[in-house]
């Protein structure tokens, strides 16, 4: 195994080092394993926290920042992170309006979320949970019950964020959340696996010209395997899937992330969006917006993943809103 | 091989579909291939033009937009952009006030950029050459004489790119532009090799255990092979190197670029980065801006680059400056 890391055992911790080097804008427990916004939560304004397994930078730590996130509690690689961090995350941003929990559909993620949810009503922090469960491609899988959550994870971030900013109360954020995961549907190919610190060598193996398709991102079974064609086709594989579970009509308009899974050069990527955005076309959906690039990884893993969410003119609006963090920035 | 392409010779031309599908904001000339801005260069304003072979993205192409390049001339992967394509960008957006062709220090690049200003300046259109040259691992090189050009290409082309903006005239920009260059030093270390399109396999085979130390953005060979340390040694190696070139003082403010080569997890480069703030810190260096993760890439190459500019004040201003890219974006 060649990485960056001083040892498999420290690299949650180094990289966190790391983050509070690089972005000011941020205020780093690296102990608790915490990341805020340096700035307080404004008093009336609804703190939104997500959290989960590290391995997915800039997921979630890198979505903290003004109309986004105002708290992530992230674990260790491919881990959960424990209830004690997202109390005292709900603890610090909490400015008496409530806490919104964003979390991915994985059994410990669930499960840690809620005690951490019961916890902090117990001291009196009102908390909403958005569950977030897009991936199309299992109803099952390894880690979860029902569906994976992935890519529509950025979408509610970034949407339910914008709306907390503008002082909106919990259970109308947690709402538009829930209705931007529901408008959303993922999902990913993987061309090759990765590799955690802890494991040092792949979770699975690919033959040279093998693909597996409806990858999770831990590296779980997808659908099946095939070989690898060309992106064309694989961009029809993924769309078909997505239209499949949410169909769409000519004229609905779309946000669109094509997100690469750690180890997949740009250029790809804007190959496989260019033959995504002609299949779309072909069947009238606008592409209102989009983003192209590495957002939800996992870890060194070659690949790519289509989000698609079915917008509406108050979503748009709120996605075009400022952002200030360290993966997503405009209009700031 | 296995990538999202649909043949090795259409590599280009359907990821720059994918671009103009994903960045309303340029224009896209795809048998031309040349990238321009939507909007039409002001009146007075001086345009800088930059450009390469494709496979390092998102160079060139991500950074065309207000405040940093007006126009960038992709070449087939690790080849030099022709000189017509260099004409026909400079046709395109010369308002009358000149451009800056930004050059990275390679045989090709430098040649080809050469016959473009001439004959640039044949139909009239005034031009000045600012040559880029800042990796400190080699004096010539496979494709150089001289030093290689790598990640100081984003400082030249964002600070003098927001001098540019400002309405400046062309000699000013230049000299700008030289100037970060000579302020700027970089030095790069490869986990793996990387596998072009059209070779179909890796350009040269690291053992399992080995880097390369001071590697080149086309996976030319560096100063030595090594074996894998743990990242505060490489950050150690990384910044001697760059500080034996250009020595610093305690208190000299820099812009540091922690770059990730393709396909390295942004949580190593974060692991990384905390490495290298930490051995800055300890010589007095104040880092006064960063940027961590993928921007000037050598396709799926595992490993990053080091890029330090020793910044005046008048740097971090411009720096500081709005910027509207696919790949750099603040302040709109």
């Amino acid at each position: 195994m060649k990485k960056f890391i001083n040892s498999p055992d420290s690299v949650l911790r180094d990289a966190l080092i790391g983050v509070a080097a690089a972005h000011p804008s941020l205020r780093i427990d690296s102990d608790g394993r915490v990341v805020t916004r340096a700035a307080a939560t404004p008093p009336g304004k609804v703190a939104l926290i997500s959290g989960g397994g590290s391995g997915h930078e800039p997921l979630h730590g890198g979505f903290v920042g003004t109309g986004m996130l105002d708290a992530a509690c992230p674990g260790e690689v491919f881990t959960s992170p424990v209830p004690d961090q997202m109390l005292a995350a709900a603890g610090t941003v909490d400015s008496g309006s409530g806490v919104v929990f964003i979390v991915k559909n994985y059994t410990g993620d669930v499960m840690n979320f809620q005690l951490a949810a019961e916890l902090a009503a117990d001291v009196g922090i009102t908390v909403e949970t958005v569950l977030v469960d897009d991936d199309v491609a299992v109803k099952d899988s390894t880690w979860t019950a029902g569906r994976r959550g992935t890519g529509a994870t950025v979408f509610v971030e970034k949407i339910a964020g914008a709306l907390a900013e503008q002082g909106a109360p919990i259970k109308e954020v947690a709402e538009l959340g829930r209705q931007v995961n529901a408008a959303s549907r993922s999902f990913a190919i993987a061309l090759t696996s990765c590799t955690t610190p802890a494991a040092g060598r792949p979770g699975f193996v690919l033959p040279d010209d093998e693909i597996e398709i409806g990858v999770g991102i831990h590296g779980e079974p997808g659908r099946r395997r095939g070989k690898i064609r060309p992106a064309a086709e694989l961009a029809d594989a993924m769309v078909e899937a997505i239209l499949a579970d949410m169909p769409l009509s000519a004229g609905d308009k779309t946000i669109v992330m094509l997100n690469g899974l750690g180890a997949t050069p740009l250029i790809e990527l804007y190959v496989l969006f260019g033959e995504v955005a002609a299949r779309l076309s072909e069947q009238g959906v606008i592409i209102a917006r989009s983003l192209v690039g590495n957002y939800v990884t996992s870890l060194d893993m070659a690949g790519a993943s289509l989000t698609v969410c079915h917008a509406d003119e108050r979503m748009l609006a709120l996605w075009d809103a400022p952002v200030n963090t360290p993966a997503l920035r405009w209009g700031v």
